[in-house]
């Protein structure tokens, strides 16, 4: 293993984490939060300090060629210590409680989950809400680009790194050149973040509600400003324009690279795209016929809550237009139902992905294939290609090791003495990625009252999930840590 | 497609079960019962009547050689008219108010679910009961034997045929000659029925009680002859008794054959019944723990409510000694999670089965070693066999569908406008062939409120369950119909 050179590579990151602190510290000064700008300037001074000093003692370490095992160390460890220093101004600031409370807003911001333990976010500095939301975009732009562009840039291993952070059933290439790609996909992400900020602000946002949300939506993350979510601003167009905006950051950025460029044809073929579109379709049927007559007297406004939320849901970020709890019980399976879908592979968003569920779907029909013809071959194409046995081989274990830590972590928050459905949400709302979930976590709610050991382990849940289970796990097998 | 033969199969199936119809409307005699008697003897007579004909018309159809695809349809069509033919009775003594409920109770009977639309039952018929608990018992007897012997008997094309009804990843072979095999299960079941229903006599039960007990432990199907189930007897020894049962009638049963011939060997070192063993020692603890101080005083008491419904539900038998529905909730999500479990392989438990859970958490773990070492090739082995990895790819492709038919069912239950929880609870419970859920379908409640396409969708669940998936789902592919 090449530590030297992974803690260089952290230590670059740290020092990045902090300037974003020292900006943030200046917003503070602009909007005269003394202590909000104290506790971001030390923070950021501090990790400067130490992130130099160690990029200083390993001045001479070249950025070598990786091996895989590297990689995933560097990964994991990368979001560890994104996370623990990334809540040092929280802790600071005394915006939460405790470190562990600090910890838990944190992973949650980065991993774009965006599940909270602050009850009355109106009430923090400006600066800090900031910088929650800037979490988000950091973590989202994190999981579209770093893992293609910059930890190759580095000299690490390659493309097999790539299965960590996206991975699909097959890398697809974009341009040969790989930083080629990170550049695009982050122009993509920067274009969408500038577009919806105007957009939101048109809609009669504040310049700083309107950056927050935009922050929120293109990472699929779901921090708001507000402590009702986007029920605060109860307006059609905000709804729709971030139904919108949610979609598109649920779709595989190399799509958008295409479209963009005019390549159409790969994008109107492309499976997982018109697979998440009929899901959503669906979902919205079902969730506006259910609301119609019961919550909403008409299909128009049912179908806002309902298009919004299942958005919301399927993209995993988390927003709440509206306290779906409150809707009639078979609304709310639907949504409950997406928790198991999640977005497309290379986008922001988090879950098991639309692909997988392709792949297995595939996999088990072929099966039933083998039982009649057991000596016959049957390939197992998307898009018109073949997917090689193992790639297939690897899916189904993610979404037996997907299933199992889900229903591990439902027994660990069981243990606080919480209800089922708010066990299995809470562990499905965070692995997954997406947010608010049901029972006492309900759009309306938040994670404070858990004790400090089930905020760690959502914690836990919320950093495996966003670095697809395996990532994580693969290095608690004794195999890993043998030469 | 031998349409014939399997008619001609199927025809005998229906002779057999008419026969008991008239054992159980000699019972109805004997007990005064006239309605019931005359519904069993007007059943019986029917469909002797009408299965003698087919079998006179199709007399000179020999017994041919069927193929896969032949056994896959003789399979399900012989459940679906099993099922459509034992719940006359049902219907013609109006014991239940529709034909719907009656095929609920029917296949929920022979799959050995035990979820009842009966309310009432101390009311019905002694007769009626006694059929409803030995449809339990023929159930579990087809489940363990009939494919292993009957089938192959009469010709069909031999060993491929048990993955439908015994499929552990390999067909474990007892003695060369399967009818040899099928004979030494057969006795070992009827051994255990003998002796629980003495035991269960022993402890002041009338033989009545003792023997539909029986019945329902035996074949982990769970119906009783009283409203609250065994809670009523509120007796420890009847507890205990039950309990050891239950996990006996869990395990596999070419492994009793095994230890009662003294060969201990590959009963000890089997890693199925270990797994199996230790799930139910933590999930135990678990519950034993959570019970003590809040619902009962003692950890002797505790234990024996905890030990008792660990059983009932990894072996997904589905008696309930005690109302859990009141227990704090971690022991309450503790029998939640055995609802993924199930029992062991080649027993009359359903669910997933151990023995899945321990190739998939394997190959997971073999898919992290991939990782580390891409060009390495790791075995997967299980009791020191290697397991090729075409079973393991159709244990992968069984789990994704079990979870995708789970929450497709939770789906359609939830159009009814139940919670979430009764939704899921009743589909997990159903599908794994379980009996009672969460929810509205607790301990004390049932499944006659639900509507009556909540019930056809629940029965297909049962039988789909039962059938392992595949069975069922296969005749549903165009592939399938192809000449
Ligand atoms: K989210
Ligand atoms: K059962």
């Amino acid at each position: 293993m090449h530590y030297k050179a992974i803690i260089k590579i952290i230590a670059i990151l740290q020092v990045v984490i902090a300037a974003f602190h020292l900006i943030c510290g200046t917003m503070a000064i602009y909007f005269k939060e003394a202590n909000a700008a104290y506790s971001f300037f030390l923070s950021g001074v501090l990790l400067i300090g130490i992130g130099v000093s160690a990029l200083r003692i390993l001045i001479d370490e070249r950025p070598k060629t990786l091996s895989t095992k590297d990689g995933f160390l560097l990964v994991t460890a990368s979001w560890v210590v994104a996370v623990l220093v990334g809540a040092i101004p929280y802790h600071l600031s005394e915006a939460v409680p405790t470190y562990a409370d600090a910890v838990f807003e944190t992973i949650s911001g980065f991993s774009t989950t965006g599940a909270s333990v602050i009850s009355d976010i109106e009430a923090l500095p400006k600066s800090i809400i900031f910088w929650r939301s800037l979490t988000h975009w950091l973590g989202g732009m994190g999981i579209v680009v770093l893992a293609v562009a910059i930890l190759p840039l580095l000299g690490i291993g390659g493309i097999q790194l790539i299965q960590a952070e996206a991975p699909g059933p097959t890398v697809d290439k974009l341009t040969p050149r790989i930083t080629e790609t990170a550049k695009y996909l982050w122009y993509i992400y920067l274009g969408f973040t500038v577009a919806l900020a105007a957009l939101l602000m048109f809609g009669g946002m504040s310049l700083f509600d309107s950056l927050n949300h935009t922050f929120a939506t293109v990472a699929t993350g779901g921090f708001g400003t507000k402590n009702t979510s986007v029920m605060h601003y109860d307006s059609a167009y905000i709804d729709y324009v971030l139904t919108i905006f949610m979609l598109l950051s649920g779709i595989n950025f190399s799509l958008h690279f295409r479209f963009l460029t005019g390549n159409l044809k790969p994008v109107l073929a492309d499976s997982e795209l018109k697979t998440y579109l009929v899901i959503v379709a669906l979902a919205t049927l079902i969730a506006t016929v259910s609301l119609t007559g019961t919550v909403y007297d008409s299909y128009e406004k049912s179908f806002r809550y309902a298009v919004f939320n299942v958005a919301s849901f399927i993209t995993t970020t988390g927003f709440a237009n509206d306290d779906y709890e409150k809707w009639p019980f078979l609304a709310q399976t639907v949504l409950f139902l997406l928790m198991f879908v999640g977005g497309c592979s290379g986008s922001t968003g988090g879950g098991i992905k639309v692909i997988r569920i392709i792949t297995l779907l595939k996999q088990g029909l072929n099966e039933m294939k083998y039982l009649i013809h057991p000596r016959a071959v049957f390939s197992l194409r998307i898009n018109g290609q073949p997917v090689k046995k193992n790639i297939v081989y690897a899916i189904s274990g993610f979404f037996f090791l997907y299933i199992t830590t889900a229903l591990f972590v439902t027994l660990i928050v069981s243990t606080s003495g919480v209800d089922m459905m708010t066990a299995l949400s809470a562990s499905l709302t965070t692995l997954g990625n997406i947010g608010p979930g049901f029972g006492l976590i309900g759009p309306t709610e938040n994670f404070a009252f858990f004790p400090e050991y089930v905020k760690w382990t959502l914690s836990a849940a919320m950093l495996i999930g966003r670095l697809e289970i395996y990532t994580v796990l693969v290095l608690f097998t004794p195999m890993f840590w043998k030469r």
